[in-house]
Parts: C-alpha cells; sequence; structure tokens
C-alpha cells in the first residue's frame, strides 16, 4: 500500500478530462496535476525544446514525492516519452500506447480511424504503434483543428448546430470508410464523445485516450503494489503556469463536476 | 523618394491582412513579412517574454536595410511599441493608436464596440487609448475566441451556418447596446467583414485594425518623404519561424490572391 500521490501532466487544461478518468478508476489515489498554460499548445515545438519542457514539467512534478507519472499529452508522450522513463525511477504512463492496444483488442474489422489536433495526426505516432500492434490493422485519420477551440467555448452540448455541424463534417469521411472503432486522440474529444456517437452510430466503438491511460496505470500500479488504500477518498491539487484566474470554469467543464476548483500558479521555467 | 522596403511583423499569419491593405493602399511599396508562427499566440505570454520576442522580431526584420516597419500584432502594439520606437532610429506604427483615432473620428452617438482577441480584451489597451482621445466616447467590448480558428478554418463564407451562429452570438449583445461603430480588433476578422456587416447591419462603421495602420503609414511616409517611385510595382517576400508547408493555403486565404506564395523559414531565437 502506498499513498503517496501521482502526478499528471498536460500542455494544457485538457489533460483534466484524463484527471476525471483517473478518479473514476482509481478515486482513492491523491493527484497532482500540472497544466503548462502558459507553453500550450506543444503541438508545434520541435522536439528538442518538446523535451525540454516536459523535463520540466517532470521536475516541477517531481518535488512533490510521486509513485508514479501520467503524461496526459499525446505530444510529448509521442515524442518524449521512452527518454522521460529512462531518465526517472518511477513509473510513467503515456496515452499512446495504452490507446493503440485497445483499439487493436476491440477492432473486428480491422479499420480504426483516429481523430486529433493537426499535430498528432501528423506525427503519425498512433499508426506507428498500431502497426507494431498488429500490422493487419488499417488506420483511417482526420484532423479536427476545430474541436478544441469549440470544447473550450463550452459548445459541447447535443443540439448545438455549431458543434454538430463541425463534428459531421470531420466524421462523415470515417464513417463512409467502414471503421469498426475510433480512437478519439485528443484530451479534449471525451467531452463531445456523446456527439461524435450519435454520429458514428452503435456499430463504431469510441476508445478514449485518457481513460486507456487511467486502466494502464491501475495495472501497473497493481503490479508494483503500489495502490492506495482502497477505503479512502482521494484528494487533487491543480498547478497551472499562467494565470489561474480562468482554471474555475474551464476546470469545471472538463472534471464535470460541481465542485469548485483551485489552482496555484508556478513558474515553471525555474524547473 | 525611397525605395527601400517596409518590414511588417505579426505573431503568425494574421497580419497577412495588414499586407494585404498596404498593398491596395500603397502598391507601390516592397514589403517584407515575418510570422512567427513557431511562437504563436502571442496573446498568453508575459510582458517581458512579449518584448523579447518583438525585439527578435524587429532585429531580424533591420537585418534588411527597411526605412519603416508595421506591427500587425496587436498584442506587441499594445505592451511594447513605445519601447521599440526609442531603440529603433525609423518609423514604427502600431495597430491599436491610428484604429482608435478613426473610431473616434466616425462615431456621432458616442457609442463605440471592439471585438477582439481574449487577450486583447483584457488588456483594456483600446479602451484606454480611446478614452485619452475623447473622455465621453463609450467603448463596449466582447471577446470573440473562436473566430480565429474558424477563420483559419477556412470558414468565412456567407451562408455557412457555423460561421454565421457564431457571430451572431457574440454581435448581439453589441447590437443590443446601439453602438454606431465596430472596431475589427484582431487581424483575422477582415476576412469576415461581410458578415459581419450584414449582423450589424448598415448603420454600423466597421474599422479594421490593419486598414488604419496602413493609412496612418502611407501619411507619415509622406509626411517624412519615404515614399517608393509610384510608377513601380511592390513586391513582398515572407519569412516564418515554424514549418513553411501550410504558409501558401492560409496566405491565399489572407491575402486574398490567387498569387502562389513562397515563405522562407527563419530560426527567430538567432536574432
Amino acid at each position: 500500500m502506498d499513498n503517496r500521490p501521482i502526478g499528471v501532466f498536460d500542455s494544457g487544461l485538457g489533460g483534466l478530462t484524463a484527471v476525471r478518468s483517473l478518479r473514476q478508476i482509481l478515486p482513492e489515489e491523491n493527484l497532482i496535476y500540472f497544466g503548462d498554460t502558459a507553453r500550450v499548445p506543444y503541438g508545434s515545438r520541435s522536439r528538442e525544446t518538446l523535451l525540454k519542457y516536459a523535463r520540466q514539467d517532470v521536475r516541477f512534478l517531481r518535488s512533490y514525492d510521486l509513485k508514479a507519472i501520467v503524461i496526459a499529452c499525446g505530444t510529448v508522450s509521442t515524442t518524449s516519452l521512452s527518454t522521460l522513463q529512462a531518465e526517472n525511477d518511477l513509473p510513467i504512463v503515456g496515452v499512446v500506447e495504452p490507446t493503440c492496444s485497445r483499439a487493436v483488442k476491440v477492432t473486428n474489422n480491422k479499420k480504426v480511424g483516429l481523430i486529433a489536433t493537426l499535430a498528432s495526426v501528423r506525427s503519425g505516432a498512433y499508426e506507428a504503434k498500431i502497426a507494431e500492434l498488429d500490422k493487419d490493422v488499417s488506420v483511417f485519420t482526420e484532423a479536427c483543428p476545430l474541436f478544441v477551440p469549440l470544447v473550450e467555448s463550452g459548445r459541447i452540448r447535443r443540439g448545438d448546430v455549431v458543434i454538430e455541424t463541425v463534428a459531421r463534417e470531420y466524421l462523415e469521411p470515417m464513417k463512409e470508410r467502414g471503421i469498426d472503432t475510433l480512437i478519439l486522440g485528443c484530451t479534449h474529444y471525451p467531452l463531445i464523445a456523446p456527439i461524435i456517437g450519435d454520429i458514428m452510430g452503435p456499430d463504431v466503438t469510441l476508445v478514449s485516450a485518457g481513460e486507456e491511460s487511467a486502466f494502464e496505470l491501475k495495472r501497473m500500479l497493481k503490479a508494483q503494489d503500489l495502490r492506495a488504500d482502497e477505503n479512502r477518498q482521494g484528494d487533487a491539487d491543480f498547478y497551472v503556469s499562467d494565470r489561474v484566474e480562468d482554471f474555475e470554469r474551464i476546470a469545471s467543464l472538463f472534471l464535470q463536476e460541481d465542485l469548485r476548483h483551485a489552482a496555484r500558479r508556478v513558474d515553471i521555467e525555474k524547473y
């Protein structure tokens, strides 16, 4: 039994959907979240810059006595996971590998779709990982650059003509390809999963990146005997690198809780 | 007469609408454009970081023998204009001052609206400048965070339900306030001026930031006898700090020209 907290980081606040999944799947664990809101988005940065940022994010989180780290950021998972794992003596879970494993497991017709940001689609990371796991699976990708700003503007409800029109345009080509599994490859997309599900229909299984990381972490903690006391209720602390004023509104949106959360600011350049 | 080029910079490619205005208003001038696409958006950076970035942008542009500089970026105009003017021995024009002067001139009922990004609205720069020019003018502001991503996704046509729904929601409160002048305080907004005009109606005058900077620069060049030979056709060169591959599509969108443009990449951190 180990009640030390788990660190979670992302380029911004989208990673709070991973916090939401972790709270559902591992409710007894303490979490420390860091969102690098001053340097968001990571998607367009060079590999060297990304590794520098990711190392700073990890160093800040490790100023606490952690037992594990979840990288909620797809871009960091793609570019820097193995380096961070080699440099740190604690379990680190990314988002890409667990998500691809799940997609390969659930597809029957071996046709998997991936929707993500332009940067994630361009990285080819999901396709490479799926090819490594099962070379017979075809992956169809679609970049959905408007989903993040629309979700952050709170346009996440069924019946909203704006999100529904945009979603239909992005998803119709996926449907035509006959996929039976769709990876939601961005932290923001679980919030519009009901709308995506309506468009794709009941025969397409949705796989959310954040959720799969939480399951992977649960397995890892169990295997290494690192789980917290299951009778307790875990807590969460939140840190951001830019102004904290917007945090409450956005956090409520992503965590889907009525709770009011406060965040503290960190000067991440010092780490 | 002075045929040396004019430098123009912005945090990204939105400043190309200023290039478009400059080409219409000063067609004989040569332009050198720099878009800091690797470090966009500037809106959320600290003042120190912004000044550092702006100095690098100016240093890069001044590696050419320029006669003037236009800052197409609202955030830099707001935070760093006077410092840059003090440090450089050539005319530098921002976007905020010329735009506010124009708005104060055209309003009859002294009710002016401002639409812009969240960062520009929060800065209070337009309100402060207008109050300085005419303290009887009331300014009503509305942040429109979805306009930039929608424009960059090419959703700029009348009849598009997505842009029209979003625009109506942002602009209805402005209309209810009875403004007679609306400042388009972001480089991207001129591209949807027809849609904004439809919603606001014929009695509201639209004032575009980029266009007013071009008029201001024209006056300045004339006063200092720096204008180019009016019988020539000016040229434009384009530089960006991130990948050049997207430039062609976006440039055609912003410049509203069928011409194909190529951009070269600059390592801006070296300046």
